[in-house]
Protein backbone atom coordinates (compact mmCIF):
# COMPACT_ATOMS: atom_id res chain seq x y z
CA UNK A 1 0.00 0.00 0.00
CA UNK A 2 3.31 2.34 -0.13
CA UNK A 3 3.52 5.14 -2.88
CA UNK A 4 5.91 7.07 -3.76
CA UNK A 5 5.85 10.71 -3.64
CA UNK A 6 6.93 13.19 -7.13
CA UNK A 7 8.28 16.78 -7.19
CA UNK A 8 4.87 17.79 -7.53
CA UNK A 9 3.47 15.95 -4.90
CA UNK A 10 6.14 17.03 -2.61
CA UNK A 11 5.68 20.35 -3.42
CA UNK A 12 1.79 20.35 -2.91
CA UNK A 13 2.51 19.13 0.43
CA UNK A 14 4.62 21.31 1.57
CA UNK A 15 2.60 24.44 0.03
CA UNK A 16 -0.88 23.07 2.29
CA UNK A 17 1.37 22.78 5.42
CA UNK A 18 2.63 26.37 4.68
CA UNK A 19 -0.54 27.80 4.27
CA UNK A 20 -2.17 25.83 7.19
CA UNK A 21 0.55 27.12 9.24
CA UNK A 22 0.33 30.91 8.47
CA UNK A 23 -4.09 30.02 8.82
CA UNK A 24 -2.79 28.70 12.00
CA UNK A 25 -4.77 25.39 11.12
CA UNK A 26 -2.57 22.97 12.48
CA UNK A 27 -5.12 20.24 12.11
CA UNK A 28 -5.73 20.85 7.99
CA UNK A 29 -1.79 20.85 8.25
CA UNK A 30 -1.38 17.51 9.65
CA UNK A 31 -4.22 15.62 7.90
CA UNK A 32 -6.33 16.88 5.37
CA UNK A 33 -9.84 14.83 5.28
CA UNK A 34 -9.51 11.34 4.33
CA UNK A 35 -5.60 11.57 4.16
CA UNK A 36 -3.49 8.82 6.51
CA UNK A 37 0.56 10.25 6.97
CA UNK A 38 0.50 12.41 5.06
CA UNK A 39 -0.83 11.11 2.00
CA UNK A 40 -4.26 10.45 0.18
CA UNK A 41 -5.96 6.90 1.92
CA UNK A 42 -6.01 5.16 -1.43
CA UNK A 43 -8.42 2.30 -1.21
CA UNK A 44 -9.78 0.09 -3.57
CA UNK A 45 -13.43 -1.04 -3.61
CA UNK A 46 -14.87 -4.51 -5.53
CA UNK A 47 -18.58 -3.46 -6.72
CA UNK A 48 -20.11 -6.56 -6.87
CA UNK A 49 -23.56 -6.56 -9.05
CA UNK A 50 -25.57 -3.86 -7.62
CA UNK A 51 -29.10 -1.74 -8.79
CA UNK A 52 -29.84 1.59 -8.59
CA UNK A 53 -33.73 1.95 -8.14
CA UNK A 54 -35.85 5.39 -8.75
CA UNK A 55 -38.18 6.28 -6.36
CA UNK A 56 -40.91 5.05 -7.98
CA UNK A 57 -39.41 1.78 -8.74
CA UNK A 58 -38.97 1.05 -5.56
CA UNK A 59 -42.38 1.46 -5.43
CA UNK A 60 -43.50 -0.90 -7.88
CA UNK A 61 -41.08 -3.45 -6.82
CA UNK A 62 -41.64 -3.03 -2.46
CA UNK A 63 -45.11 -2.10 -2.12
CA UNK A 64 -47.09 1.35 -2.20
CA UNK A 65 -44.77 3.75 0.20
CA UNK A 66 -41.66 1.74 0.19
CA UNK A 67 -38.33 3.37 0.76
CA UNK A 68 -34.92 1.85 1.01
CA UNK A 69 -33.97 0.30 4.59
CA UNK A 70 -30.04 0.68 4.67
CA UNK A 71 -28.51 -2.33 5.27
CA UNK A 72 -24.91 -1.27 5.88
CA UNK A 73 -22.85 2.35 4.96
CA UNK A 74 -20.97 2.46 1.77
CA UNK A 75 -17.08 4.13 2.35
CA UNK A 76 -18.61 7.17 0.55
CA UNK A 77 -20.59 9.29 3.18
CA UNK A 78 -24.66 9.09 2.55
CA UNK A 79 -24.41 5.78 0.47
CA UNK A 80 -25.67 2.34 1.84
CA UNK A 81 -26.04 -1.28 0.52
CA UNK A 82 -30.46 -1.46 1.22
CA UNK A 83 -31.43 -4.41 2.79
CA UNK A 84 -33.64 -4.80 -0.37
CA UNK A 85 -32.58 -7.01 -3.27
CA UNK A 86 -34.31 -7.72 -6.60
CA UNK A 87 -34.18 -10.66 -8.74
CA UNK A 88 -32.96 -9.49 -12.62
CA UNK A 89 -33.85 -11.61 -15.32
CA UNK A 90 -32.22 -11.28 -18.99
CA UNK A 91 -33.64 -12.19 -22.24
CA UNK A 92 -33.62 -15.80 -22.85
CA UNK A 93 -35.16 -15.86 -18.75
CA UNK A 94 -32.04 -16.40 -17.47
CA UNK A 95 -31.70 -15.10 -14.08
CA UNK A 96 -29.74 -13.54 -11.17
CA UNK A 97 -31.95 -14.52 -7.92
CA UNK A 98 -30.96 -11.85 -5.57
CA UNK A 99 -28.99 -8.50 -6.17
CA UNK A 100 -28.29 -5.44 -3.85
CA UNK A 101 -30.09 -2.49 -4.44
CA UNK A 102 -27.81 0.64 -3.56
CA UNK A 103 -29.32 3.78 -1.96
CA UNK A 104 -30.08 6.31 -1.81
CA UNK A 105 -32.69 6.70 -4.73
CA UNK A 106 -31.88 8.48 -8.29
CA UNK A 107 -33.39 9.44 -10.83
CA UNK A 108 -33.18 6.79 -12.73
CA UNK A 109 -32.91 3.06 -12.40
CA UNK A 110 -29.66 1.58 -13.38
CA UNK A 111 -28.40 -2.40 -13.30
CA UNK A 112 -24.53 -2.86 -12.94
CA UNK A 113 -23.04 -5.97 -13.70
CA UNK A 114 -19.75 -7.69 -14.44
CA UNK A 115 -18.83 -9.23 -17.67
CA UNK A 116 -19.40 -12.82 -15.95
CA UNK A 117 -22.70 -11.79 -15.26
CA UNK A 118 -23.94 -10.12 -18.15
CA UNK A 119 -22.77 -13.74 -19.69
CA UNK A 120 -24.89 -15.97 -17.46
CA UNK A 121 -27.87 -13.42 -17.83
CA UNK A 122 -27.29 -13.68 -21.70
CA UNK A 123 -26.94 -10.44 -21.91
CA UNK A 124 -24.34 -8.61 -24.33
CA UNK A 125 -23.66 -4.98 -22.24
CA UNK A 126 -21.65 -2.08 -23.02
CA UNK A 127 -19.07 -1.01 -20.53
CA UNK A 128 -20.41 2.54 -19.68
CA UNK A 129 -19.94 5.42 -17.26
CA UNK A 130 -22.70 5.42 -14.44
CA UNK A 131 -25.65 7.28 -15.77
CA UNK A 132 -24.52 7.27 -19.18
CA UNK A 133 -27.26 4.34 -19.92
CA UNK A 134 -28.91 5.26 -23.57
CA UNK A 135 -28.61 2.54 -26.19
CA UNK A 136 -27.61 0.03 -23.46
CA UNK A 137 -30.18 -3.13 -23.16
CA UNK A 138 -32.86 -3.54 -20.75
CA UNK A 139 -34.36 -6.75 -18.28
CA UNK A 140 -36.89 -7.36 -16.19
CA UNK A 141 -36.29 -6.22 -12.40
CA UNK A 142 -38.84 -8.71 -10.06
CA UNK A 143 -39.33 -7.42 -6.55
CA UNK A 144 -42.03 -9.51 -3.99
CA UNK A 145 -44.50 -6.52 -4.71
CA UNK A 146 -44.22 -5.93 -8.53
CA UNK A 147 -41.91 -6.36 -11.88
CA UNK A 148 -40.22 -3.46 -13.75
CA UNK A 149 -39.41 -4.11 -17.74
CA UNK A 150 -36.58 -2.22 -17.60
CA UNK A 151 -36.28 -0.62 -21.33
CA UNK A 152 -32.44 0.19 -20.52
CA UNK A 153 -29.79 0.78 -17.97
CA UNK A 154 -27.90 -2.39 -17.69
CA UNK A 155 -24.04 -1.74 -18.12
CA UNK A 156 -21.10 -2.92 -17.17
CA UNK A 157 -19.72 0.23 -15.13
CA UNK A 158 -16.36 1.07 -16.13
CA UNK A 159 -13.27 1.62 -14.11
CA UNK A 160 -13.52 4.56 -12.11
CA UNK A 161 -11.72 6.80 -8.62
CA UNK A 162 -14.00 9.23 -6.37
CA UNK A 163 -11.20 11.62 -5.13
CA UNK A 164 -12.02 15.50 -3.50
CA UNK A 165 -9.93 18.33 -4.81
CA UNK A 166 -7.23 17.54 -2.14
CA UNK A 167 -6.57 13.84 -3.80
CA UNK A 168 -6.64 15.26 -7.57
CA UNK A 169 -3.83 17.74 -6.28
CA UNK A 170 -1.75 15.33 -4.93
CA UNK A 171 -1.82 13.04 -8.24
CA UNK A 172 -1.68 16.17 -10.44
CA UNK A 173 -4.83 15.09 -12.25
CA UNK A 174 -8.62 16.64 -12.47
CA UNK A 175 -12.20 15.47 -12.90
CA UNK A 176 -12.36 13.97 -16.39
CA UNK A 177 -8.52 12.71 -16.15
CA UNK A 178 -7.70 8.74 -16.82
CA UNK A 179 -5.39 7.18 -14.54
CA UNK A 180 -3.57 3.50 -14.24
CA UNK A 181 -4.27 1.85 -11.36
CA UNK A 182 -1.26 -0.74 -10.32
CA UNK A 183 -2.43 -3.97 -8.33
CA UNK A 184 0.55 -6.16 -7.54
CA UNK A 185 -0.77 -9.63 -6.19
CA UNK A 186 1.06 -12.55 -5.72
CA UNK A 187 1.47 -14.39 -9.66
CA UNK A 188 -1.59 -11.78 -10.98
CA UNK A 189 -0.25 -8.36 -10.70
CA UNK A 190 -2.16 -6.26 -13.28
CA UNK A 191 -2.12 -2.73 -13.77
CA UNK A 192 -5.44 -1.36 -15.10
CA UNK A 193 -5.34 1.83 -17.55
CA UNK A 194 -8.54 3.68 -18.39
CA UNK A 195 -9.56 4.44 -14.56
CA UNK A 196 -11.74 7.76 -14.95
CA UNK A 197 -11.23 10.69 -12.43
CA UNK A 198 -14.50 11.96 -10.92
CA UNK A 199 -13.03 14.82 -8.13
CA UNK A 200 -15.54 16.29 -6.62
CA UNK A 201 -15.52 18.66 -2.90
CA UNK A 202 -16.62 15.81 -0.49
CA UNK A 203 -15.79 12.04 -1.76
CA UNK A 204 -13.27 9.96 -0.04
CA UNK A 205 -10.50 8.24 -2.30
CA UNK A 206 -11.69 5.09 -3.49
CA UNK A 207 -11.39 3.07 -6.65
CA UNK A 208 -14.04 1.42 -8.24
CA UNK A 209 -13.81 -2.01 -10.11
CA UNK A 210 -15.94 -4.83 -10.54
CA UNK A 211 -15.64 -8.58 -9.55
CA UNK A 212 -14.11 -9.95 -12.79
CA UNK A 213 -11.57 -7.11 -12.31
CA UNK A 214 -11.01 -7.50 -8.22
CA UNK A 215 -10.71 -11.50 -9.43
CA UNK A 216 -8.45 -11.03 -12.26
CA UNK A 217 -5.85 -9.99 -9.78
CA UNK A 218 -6.96 -11.46 -6.72
CA UNK A 219 -7.29 -8.41 -4.56
CA UNK A 220 -7.72 -9.59 -1.47
CA UNK A 221 -4.25 -10.68 -1.54
CA UNK A 222 -2.61 -7.65 -2.66
CA UNK A 223 0.22 -6.52 -1.51
CA UNK A 224 0.93 -2.90 -3.00
CA UNK A 225 -1.49 -1.01 -4.65
CA UNK A 226 -0.31 2.07 -6.76
CA UNK A 227 -2.56 5.23 -8.46
CA UNK A 228 -0.80 6.75 -11.83
CA UNK A 229 -1.54 9.45 -13.57
CA UNK A 230 -1.89 8.00 -17.43
CA UNK A 231 1.33 8.58 -19.26
CA UNK A 232 3.07 10.00 -16.22
CA UNK A 233 4.42 6.17 -15.58
CA UNK A 234 3.11 2.88 -15.59
CA UNK A 235 4.86 1.24 -11.99
CA UNK A 236 7.66 -0.68 -14.12
CA UNK A 237 11.09 -0.07 -13.27
CA UNK A 238 12.02 2.44 -15.98
CA UNK A 239 10.14 4.74 -14.60
CA UNK B 1 -3.02 -7.54 -32.98
CA UNK B 2 0.49 -5.55 -33.87
CA UNK B 3 3.95 -5.73 -32.59
CA UNK B 4 6.73 -3.75 -33.13
CA UNK B 5 10.45 -5.19 -33.07
CA UNK B 6 13.50 -4.48 -30.76
CA UNK B 7 17.04 -4.77 -32.12
CA UNK B 8 17.37 -7.73 -30.52
CA UNK B 9 14.32 -9.40 -32.14
CA UNK B 10 15.61 -7.79 -35.70
CA UNK B 11 18.97 -9.69 -35.61
CA UNK B 12 17.27 -12.53 -35.02
CA UNK B 13 15.14 -12.48 -37.67
CA UNK B 14 17.74 -11.48 -40.19
CA UNK B 15 19.82 -13.83 -38.81
CA UNK B 16 17.54 -16.62 -39.44
CA UNK B 17 16.78 -15.52 -42.92
CA UNK B 18 20.32 -15.66 -43.89
CA UNK B 19 21.42 -18.96 -42.19
CA UNK B 20 18.35 -20.22 -44.46
CA UNK B 21 19.25 -18.49 -47.91
CA UNK B 22 22.79 -20.39 -46.77
CA UNK B 23 21.18 -23.81 -46.22
CA UNK B 24 19.27 -23.12 -49.85
CA UNK B 25 16.47 -23.44 -47.41
CA UNK B 26 13.59 -20.41 -48.33
CA UNK B 27 10.70 -21.80 -47.12
CA UNK B 28 12.12 -21.52 -43.43
CA UNK B 29 13.61 -18.02 -43.73
CA UNK B 30 9.95 -16.82 -45.18
CA UNK B 31 8.12 -18.62 -42.38
CA UNK B 32 9.16 -20.44 -39.00
CA UNK B 33 6.26 -22.84 -37.98
CA UNK B 34 3.29 -21.14 -36.93
CA UNK B 35 4.19 -17.90 -38.05
CA UNK B 36 2.36 -15.05 -39.53
CA UNK B 37 4.19 -12.25 -41.49
CA UNK B 38 7.95 -12.68 -40.32
CA UNK B 39 6.35 -12.98 -36.68
CA UNK B 40 4.54 -15.39 -34.26
CA UNK B 41 1.26 -15.38 -34.57
CA UNK B 42 0.62 -14.11 -30.97
CA UNK B 43 -3.06 -15.98 -29.49
CA UNK B 44 -4.82 -15.11 -26.28
CA UNK B 45 -7.11 -17.95 -25.36
CA UNK B 46 -9.15 -18.07 -22.62
CA UNK B 47 -9.36 -20.99 -20.49
CA UNK B 48 -12.65 -21.65 -19.22
CA UNK B 49 -12.76 -24.07 -15.69
CA UNK B 50 -12.24 -27.72 -16.69
CA UNK B 51 -10.85 -30.83 -15.44
CA UNK B 52 -8.19 -32.82 -16.54
CA UNK B 53 -8.75 -36.78 -15.55
CA UNK B 54 -6.49 -39.92 -15.05
CA UNK B 55 -7.46 -43.28 -16.84
CA UNK B 56 -9.00 -44.16 -13.58
CA UNK B 57 -11.00 -41.14 -12.94
CA UNK B 58 -12.47 -41.98 -16.55
CA UNK B 59 -13.53 -45.22 -15.75
CA UNK B 60 -14.51 -44.32 -12.35
CA UNK B 61 -16.56 -41.41 -13.72
CA UNK B 62 -17.83 -42.83 -17.31
CA UNK B 63 -18.15 -46.82 -16.96
CA UNK B 64 -15.50 -49.68 -17.23
CA UNK B 65 -13.30 -49.50 -20.38
CA UNK B 66 -14.14 -45.76 -21.09
CA UNK B 67 -12.55 -43.11 -22.64
CA UNK B 68 -12.63 -39.60 -23.57
CA UNK B 69 -14.15 -38.50 -26.49
CA UNK B 70 -12.84 -35.70 -27.92
CA UNK B 71 -15.26 -33.03 -29.69
CA UNK B 72 -13.52 -30.35 -30.58
CA UNK B 73 -9.51 -29.91 -30.69
CA UNK B 74 -7.99 -26.93 -28.66
CA UNK B 75 -4.72 -24.93 -30.54
CA UNK B 76 -2.37 -27.36 -29.31
CA UNK B 77 -1.98 -29.91 -31.27
CA UNK B 78 -3.04 -33.11 -29.70
CA UNK B 79 -4.83 -31.50 -26.84
CA UNK B 80 -8.75 -32.01 -27.31
CA UNK B 81 -12.44 -30.87 -25.01
CA UNK B 82 -13.57 -34.06 -24.92
CA UNK B 83 -17.22 -34.94 -25.15
CA UNK B 84 -17.42 -35.42 -21.67
CA UNK B 85 -18.40 -33.21 -18.44
CA UNK B 86 -18.25 -33.74 -14.65
CA UNK B 87 -20.38 -32.39 -11.93
CA UNK B 88 -17.94 -30.25 -9.17
CA UNK B 89 -19.14 -30.08 -5.71
CA UNK B 90 -17.55 -28.37 -3.13
CA UNK B 91 -17.51 -28.58 0.42
CA UNK B 92 -20.75 -26.59 1.40
CA UNK B 93 -22.38 -28.22 -1.23
CA UNK B 94 -22.44 -26.09 -3.89
CA UNK B 95 -21.87 -27.58 -7.27
CA UNK B 96 -20.66 -26.40 -10.43
CA UNK B 97 -23.35 -28.91 -12.81
CA UNK B 98 -21.37 -29.50 -16.09
CA UNK B 99 -17.57 -28.74 -16.30
CA UNK B 100 -15.64 -30.07 -19.61
CA UNK B 101 -13.52 -32.72 -19.25
CA UNK B 102 -10.16 -31.92 -21.24
CA UNK B 103 -8.05 -34.58 -23.40
CA UNK B 104 -5.82 -36.58 -23.02
CA UNK B 105 -5.58 -38.12 -20.09
CA UNK B 106 -2.71 -37.49 -17.64
CA UNK B 107 -1.38 -39.31 -14.55
CA UNK B 108 -3.18 -37.26 -11.93
CA UNK B 109 -6.87 -35.63 -12.34
CA UNK B 110 -6.84 -31.52 -11.67
CA UNK B 111 -9.69 -29.20 -11.84
CA UNK B 112 -8.89 -25.41 -12.93
CA UNK B 113 -11.70 -22.96 -12.14
CA UNK B 114 -11.36 -19.32 -12.21
CA UNK B 115 -11.50 -17.00 -8.83
CA UNK B 116 -15.22 -16.70 -9.68
CA UNK B 117 -16.04 -20.20 -10.32
CA UNK B 118 -14.31 -21.21 -7.03
CA UNK B 119 -16.25 -18.52 -5.00
CA UNK B 120 -19.84 -19.81 -6.18
CA UNK B 121 -17.99 -23.16 -4.94
CA UNK B 122 -17.35 -21.88 -1.49
CA UNK B 123 -13.66 -23.16 -2.36
CA UNK B 124 -10.53 -20.90 -1.19
CA UNK B 125 -8.18 -21.92 -3.89
CA UNK B 126 -4.39 -21.02 -4.69
CA UNK B 127 -2.87 -19.84 -7.73
CA UNK B 128 -0.88 -22.84 -9.37
CA UNK B 129 1.10 -23.92 -12.76
CA UNK B 130 -0.27 -27.05 -13.81
CA UNK B 131 0.53 -30.18 -12.12
CA UNK B 132 2.06 -28.05 -8.63
CA UNK B 133 -1.06 -29.64 -6.73
CA UNK B 134 0.41 -30.37 -3.01
CA UNK B 135 -1.42 -28.82 -0.52
CA UNK B 136 -4.29 -27.54 -2.87
CA UNK B 137 -8.10 -28.55 -1.88
CA UNK B 138 -9.52 -31.27 -3.48
CA UNK B 139 -13.52 -31.30 -4.03
CA UNK B 140 -16.26 -34.11 -5.09
CA UNK B 141 -16.64 -35.19 -9.11
CA UNK B 142 -19.86 -36.48 -10.36
CA UNK B 143 -19.82 -38.61 -13.29
CA UNK B 144 -22.77 -40.61 -15.19
CA UNK B 145 -21.19 -43.71 -13.75
CA UNK B 146 -19.49 -42.96 -10.40
CA UNK B 147 -17.66 -40.44 -7.79
CA UNK B 148 -14.50 -39.49 -7.16
CA UNK B 149 -13.45 -37.98 -3.75
CA UNK B 150 -10.43 -36.08 -5.13
CA UNK B 151 -7.93 -35.17 -1.90
CA UNK B 152 -6.18 -32.53 -3.74
CA UNK B 153 -5.94 -30.82 -7.21
CA UNK B 154 -8.35 -27.80 -7.43
CA UNK B 155 -6.53 -24.69 -8.24
CA UNK B 156 -6.73 -21.27 -10.35
CA UNK B 157 -4.28 -21.58 -13.12
CA UNK B 158 -1.50 -19.10 -13.13
CA UNK B 159 -0.83 -17.07 -16.10
CA UNK B 160 1.33 -18.69 -18.96
CA UNK B 161 2.11 -18.73 -22.43
CA UNK B 162 2.86 -21.52 -24.74
CA UNK B 163 5.73 -21.15 -27.06
CA UNK B 164 8.26 -23.06 -29.09
CA UNK B 165 12.20 -22.38 -29.21
CA UNK B 166 11.59 -19.56 -32.57
CA UNK B 167 8.81 -17.93 -30.56
CA UNK B 168 10.96 -17.76 -27.22
CA UNK B 169 14.31 -16.65 -29.30
CA UNK B 170 11.71 -13.90 -31.16
CA UNK B 171 11.57 -12.46 -28.28
CA UNK B 172 14.86 -13.32 -26.01
CA UNK B 173 13.36 -15.20 -22.97
CA UNK B 174 13.44 -18.53 -21.80
CA UNK B 175 11.52 -21.24 -20.24
CA UNK B 176 10.32 -20.04 -16.66
CA UNK B 177 10.93 -16.30 -17.49
CA UNK B 178 7.66 -14.21 -17.25
CA UNK B 179 6.51 -12.17 -19.34
CA UNK B 180 4.14 -8.66 -19.26
CA UNK B 181 1.00 -9.26 -21.67
CA UNK B 182 -0.79 -6.00 -22.45
CA UNK B 183 -4.39 -6.37 -23.68
CA UNK B 184 -5.68 -3.08 -25.51
CA UNK B 185 -9.33 -2.96 -25.03
CA UNK B 186 -11.79 -0.15 -24.83
CA UNK B 187 -11.86 1.26 -21.33
CA UNK B 188 -10.70 -1.82 -20.43
CA UNK B 189 -7.54 -2.07 -21.15
CA UNK B 190 -5.17 -4.40 -18.87
CA UNK B 191 -1.20 -5.19 -18.32
CA UNK B 192 -0.98 -8.30 -17.05
CA UNK B 193 2.16 -9.20 -15.50
CA UNK B 194 4.19 -12.73 -14.24
CA UNK B 195 3.08 -14.46 -17.37
CA UNK B 196 5.23 -17.83 -16.93
CA UNK B 197 7.42 -18.91 -20.22
CA UNK B 198 6.34 -22.71 -21.32
CA UNK B 199 9.02 -22.90 -23.94
CA UNK B 200 8.93 -26.43 -25.84
CA UNK B 201 10.14 -27.37 -29.24
CA UNK B 202 6.94 -28.01 -30.56
CA UNK B 203 3.88 -25.88 -29.14
CA UNK B 204 2.54 -23.09 -30.52
CA UNK B 205 2.72 -19.34 -29.33
CA UNK B 206 -0.61 -19.15 -26.98
CA UNK B 207 -1.62 -17.28 -23.71
CA UNK B 208 -3.17 -18.97 -21.66
CA UNK B 209 -5.83 -16.98 -18.72
CA UNK B 210 -8.83 -17.72 -17.27
CA UNK B 211 -12.46 -16.49 -17.56
CA UNK B 212 -11.88 -13.58 -15.26
CA UNK B 213 -8.98 -12.44 -16.93
CA UNK B 214 -10.43 -12.62 -20.28
CA UNK B 215 -13.74 -10.61 -18.63
CA UNK B 216 -11.48 -7.89 -16.92
CA UNK B 217 -10.82 -6.68 -20.16
CA UNK B 218 -13.04 -8.09 -22.61
CA UNK B 219 -11.08 -9.59 -24.65
CA UNK B 220 -13.36 -10.25 -27.18
CA UNK B 221 -13.26 -6.81 -27.47
CA UNK B 222 -9.61 -6.09 -27.81
CA UNK B 223 -7.65 -4.23 -30.41
CA UNK B 224 -4.01 -5.17 -29.61
CA UNK B 225 -2.03 -7.64 -27.85
CA UNK B 226 1.24 -7.26 -26.84
CA UNK B 227 3.53 -9.75 -25.31
CA UNK B 228 6.82 -8.27 -23.53
CA UNK B 229 9.54 -9.54 -21.53
CA UNK B 230 9.34 -8.30 -17.92
CA UNK B 231 11.26 -5.70 -17.02
CA UNK B 232 12.41 -4.95 -20.74
CA UNK B 233 9.29 -2.55 -21.18
CA UNK B 234 5.52 -2.07 -20.34
CA UNK B 235 3.92 -1.17 -23.53
CA UNK B 236 3.88 2.48 -22.01
CA UNK B 237 5.30 4.72 -24.48
CA UNK B 238 8.02 5.67 -22.48
CA UNK B 239 9.74 2.92 -23.96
Amino acid sequence: MTQSLDNAQIEALVRRAVRAIVNNDLSSAAQPPGWVDGKPNLRVSISARHVHLSDEHVETLFGPGATLTPMKGLYQDGFFAAEQTVMIVGPKKRMLPSVRVLGPTRPFSQVELAFTDSISLGLDIPIRHSGDIDGTPGCVMVGPAGTIQLDKGVIRAARHVHMNQSDAQFYGVKKGDFMDLKITSPQCTITMSDVLVRADETSKLEVHIDTDEGNACNLDSATKIELIPSGGGCGCKAH
